[in-house]
């Protein structure tokens, strides 16, 4: 990382655009309570490493032009692939997914709003993704809109996350070897943090000629991501976390940590770390300054 | 109706059509059974009357003419409004809405596959939705891609289908009156039967000098849809419907029969009928029958 690079007032400058951002276009007004149930689950947290992704992306192959309508169709790529996970998150905590009553510290939405309300919020925070991403009268080339569509669906549908998360649900007591839970968090976790990724490259001024690259960078992240997860749920505690601990051991699910062990597993997530930041230094990307911090970030964190 | 449309065979030919493509677009391989799930939820079930909607009114704007990219684009936007539909149903069917057991005369998707499953199937179809509205290297124009999901987005979304489910949530046992109960529908069944309509004048060759027509229509329509399967939930058998009937006096929920009583309900259902013919009347459009043959459908329908 270059010593000149503040992650902290980047990082800073950014979330305050997506907060905005986000509380502009989760409705405040919708009927009977849903719009309460859309913005609880959205707004006021979250660590918002997708829609980063999405922005640091654009700006590694953006070559420091910049371009209203891109600018425009690049924070909405990064507000969508944000509201795509509030949703999954909503579902899984659902009663009769993982049954969860905590999350970012707080009751989920369905300990909150009610499994129906939790339901419905849900799946209008998915339709609003895809409404953000193709708003109306807007200077955002069509041509983007579509490929911002496209690869968001695909990422979140079944060759996506719904599909992962359909293999976890299956996998509960059954004892998966490591291709398949790589495939399972391949899908359930990293289609949407690889996708964030290309999304925002989607957004550039130009073709990008680092696909290869950023499809490398976002791959080696998404599989340390969840390494982390695994690691973090056995070694942190709920306060840290602000969601409940060893949920994975309680519902006898596997993990890196119960496959490869809890050193191992750390080791693996400084080897994918080492992979992605490899993979932005041959990339010939000009300003991988962000992508760089991100990555260290996921890898480092301790929630 | 002209006396040489003839209604059965211009339906049996885009049901056909409409089959093949959703067999073909919803997954037969999806991971961990939610494919099964998917597939089941949609296909060998149903009116398709928003998917025929679709197909007729791009027929009553295309004057016969036919243009490759177009042709799929709306049949790609009558199975997208299809999947929006039948993901509604698997969600509104669960324990935590309706608790439906029965639908078209078969187990609902969550008996069938547990409750997860239900909820994973039914986000996927959202998804696919979005999916199949852009294709990779399709020739459909991108303007025409963006407008479709931006509609259906719309109409599937919090001031749409999702917005009038969260009404109509909050409406069991709550005196609504006419106008509430109105808006509750328009939102949860019409917006998406208006979309329909739209839609399929989306795809027309050239821009379509009818749009106020077509939406008075498809408003009629919307309203008159309701109106009778409130009608046909009091007087109908669960055989001939294919769900469970009396449901909506059992959850005491408002409806139009216990708003304005059997008789009006039924009279009004027929005004609407002769709205929605009379928009077309005075639209110009050259060629209305098979819109005007699924009004008269919808109307007098028996299931």
């Amino acid at each position: 990382m270059k010593m000149d690079f503040d992650f902290a007032a980047w990082t800073d400058a950014r979330l305050l655009t997506v907060e905005q951002a986000l509380d502009a276009w989760v409705p405040l007004r919708a009927p009977a309570g849903l719009g309460d149930g859309m913005r609880y689950a959205v707004l006021d947290g979250g660590k918002r490493l997708r829609p980063l992704l999405v922005l640091a992306a654009r700006e590694s192959v953006a070559l420091g032009q910049t371009h209203e309508a891109l600018d425009d169709a690049a924070l909405r790529a990064a507000c969508a692939v944000e509201l795509i996970h509030a949703y999954s998150l909503v579902h899984d905590d659902m009663p009769c997914m993982d049954n969860d009553i905590l999350r970012r510290g707080k009751p989920t939405v369905h300990v909150k709003f009610g499994e129906a309300g939790a339901l419905l919020a849900g799946d209008a925070l998915q339709a609003l993704a895809f409404e953000i991403l193709t708003p109306q009268d807007s200077a955002i080339p069509v041509e983007v809109q579509v490929r911002l569509c496209q690869r968001l669906a695909r990422a979140a549908g079944h060759a996506g996350m719904a599909g992962g998360q359909a293999i976890d649900l299956a996998s509960v007591g059954v004892a998966l070897n490591e291709a398949q839970l790589r495939e399972m968090h391949r899908l359930k976790t990293g289609a949407l943090l690889e996708a964030s990724v290309l999304l925002g490259a989607d957004c550039a001024p130009q073709p990008a000629s680092a696909w290869p690259a950023l499809q490398t960078y976002a791959q080696a992240l998404g599989v340390a991501f969840q390494v982390v997860d695994d690691v973090l749920d056995v070694v942190s505690d709920a306060a840290t976390l602000g969601k409940t601990v060893g949920k994975d051991a309680a519902h006898d699910k596997p993990t890196f940590v119960s496959l490869m062990g809890l050193d191992r597993s750390r080791q693996y997530a400084q080897e994918l770390l080492a992979q992605a930041l490899q993979a932005l230094d041959q990339s010939g990307l000009p300003r991988t300054e962000a992508l760089r911090a991100l990555a260290h970030m996921v890898v480092n964190r301790n929630n």
